[in-house]
């Protein structure tokens, strides 16, 4: 994603909610959880004399070398998240934990993924312990694993982590001696929690976060809802809009014809099928939680990293995979990933072997 | 277990290795990991000039009732531990993690269950820590699950609990709502530690541990191995020596001649037939790593929370569940539990029903 965000975003209030909702589901790629359910919450917050009307959002440059970081959000299948409603303070609570082990005094939380409810977590604990959020993530997008994340790519250990469930049954993590045990680890705790925990580590530097972080991914969110909306108030195409944004390439529009969806090992995989009736095309898309390859009459046009962004074609909103409808009329768009998920050790982890696929990564072509 | 131990132990150096070795075996009823095993490691330390030449033993009744007491030891299937050893400071992590999470400076060490290799641990950290271990237990033979431990049955919570592997990869658990949910999230830890793990939990203090642990229990398996060793050597029997000094009962003695085994969820879990061949006569003990209900002719004599030992008739050594070989020539020695075993609250949790069988739990008659 080369597309800069035209405007930087310093505080979140209740003007940006909806702007930011529709602009990290979005990048959230079909998964990462509904980012509706993270904005409701925020909102009521914010809606709360209790605490502050805006969250400060400070640029990664801007961070002290050795300041300390940490990300906090929620782990597990999103559609747990909407039956079993979180108690709300769970993020809150796992952050204490990890200040209080690791002895470090956090001074800003950071998403550990964009795209989804997860953009908002970070959020609202910020609300509740009065620290800044740093505008940006680890992933520029939404993943299904621990591991995918630019931090451990990056040499980042698992130094301290911290889960809490709704009761505050707590589990903290020391030392772990590579980020996919900590994945396995996880989630099995994960799964003995109901499905969801909420989580915080690890324990970040400042300069650390400035290098292997993507950058102004909250300001992307936000002009990227910006300008889908304001297009929608013009009559204008919003799905243009997010191409424009993103530097993506719309590749395909048509109608749901197949959706087939399973859950496997705490994530929901499976295929959706698009046709173009007209054409005769069609448009095939794999998903673990998040999209991940696209197909256009069998050859792969778009492959993770890359995000894919399943929009309802009307208005651009997005659809995440646990949500598609048969019949629903669709837009498919490809964007570019980050460069920090595109070298050689980022794709190691997050490229098409890792999820099983036997080609290469080769990036979206704009102009194939 | 009325018998009272003759003489009460006040430390442990090499003269004590053999007979704790046989008499921890004995109370092991089947399970509790290999005795031998851990009497090499503590010997190892006891022969090493760096580590002092005994263990300091405390009688439960003299700690002070605001001391400071914790558990240490190994979780996971018994055979794992064979093939792969462990570094050996596996508890002494657990235990100085534990110190520094909870701020707690630990007085005395105790073992959670007595019988084959968690007896020993305590005394091998005790060694590498210079810290006493309390003459008791919270389960007065070996059991397989977590929760069924004494203290936890009367009300302990899961307050701090450790898990370390041979990597000082570390889990630490704190403030969890239930016993048996601390059970599946570490043994879950333990698959995924490759089987086995060194443990320290929970925070407990000395008023507790005085009322609530299985007393002198280090001092029993001393006199049960030493009454056994010298009958041995005068050639008497030392089977009848076992149900003398435990109040026990000789049931049966005859041939192995069937044994079917199952790896189940971690566990190890069968059953084993031996038949007097004169009479005809068959006995069956099932067992979950240790033996549960042993039946005569289909008629059960022996149930959990009495103890069985299955002993080599000739030595009155001690057969594990995992090692018994078709052809052994055994005798069946049931023991009556622990009082704090057969308490309403206790037979919840360590009762017949606890391990699936239909049948209400009636102690072991001496007289039937």
């Amino acid at each position: 994603m080369t597309g800069a965000p035209t405007q930087f975003i310093d505080q979140i209030s209740m003007n940006e909610l909806d702007w930011l909702t529709t602009g990290t589901g979005i990048l959230g790629s079909g998964g990462g959880g509904r980012p509706r359910i993270g904005m409701l919450r925020l909102k009521t917050l914010l809606d709360d004399p209790a605490y502050p009307d805006e969250v400060e959002i400070v640029d990664p440059t801007t961070l002290d070398a050795d300041a300390t970081v940490t990300s906090v959000g929620h782990i597990g299948a999103p559609t747990i998240g909407i039956e079993k409603l979180p108690r709300g303070d769970e993020e809150l609570e796992a952050l204490r934990t990890l200040e209080e082990v690791s002895g470090e005094s956090v001074d800003a939380l950071i998403p550990g993924e964009i795209g989804g409810a997860n953009s908002f977590a970070p959020l609202i604990t910020a609300l509740q312990s009065g620290l800044p959020v740093v505008d940006a993530d680890a992933m520029g997008r939404a993943l299904p694993e621990i591991q995918m994340d630019t931090f451990f790519i990056n040499g980042q250990t698992v130094n301290v982590a911290v889960l809490v469930d709704e009761k505050h049954n707590t589990v903290i993590y020391r030392k772990i001696d590579s980020p996919r045990r900590f994945e396995r680890l996880a989630r099995q705790t994960t799964v003995e929690f109901g499905g969801t925990a909420g989580y915080a580590y690890p324990v970040l530097r400042g300069a650390f976060v400035r290098e292997y972080s993507i950058h102004r991914t909250l300001s992307l969110s936000y002009n990227l809802g910006k300008r889908v909306h304001k297009a929608r108030q013009r009559n204008d195409d919003p799905v243009a809009e997010v191409s424009a944004v993103t530097d993506g390439v719309q590749l395909f529009s048509g109608k749901v014809t197949d959706v087939e969806r399973r859950h496997e090992g705490g994530f929901t995989t499976g295929t959706v099928c698009v046709d173009a009736l007209e054409t005769g095309q069609r448009f095939e898309i794999d998903f673990q939680n998040e999209y991940l390859r696209g197909r256009l009459d069998g050859n792969t046009r778009v492959i993770v990293p890359d995000l894919i962004a399943l929009l309802d074609s009307e208005m651009a909103e997005p659809v995440l995979s646990d949500d598609i409808q048969f019949g629903q009329r669709v837009a498919v768009v490809a964007i570019p990933a980050p460069d920090l998920l595109t070298t050689e050790a980022a794709l190691d982890v997050v490229g098409p072997a890792a999820f099983g696929y036997e080609q290469e990564y080769e990036a979206i072509d704009p102009f194939e």
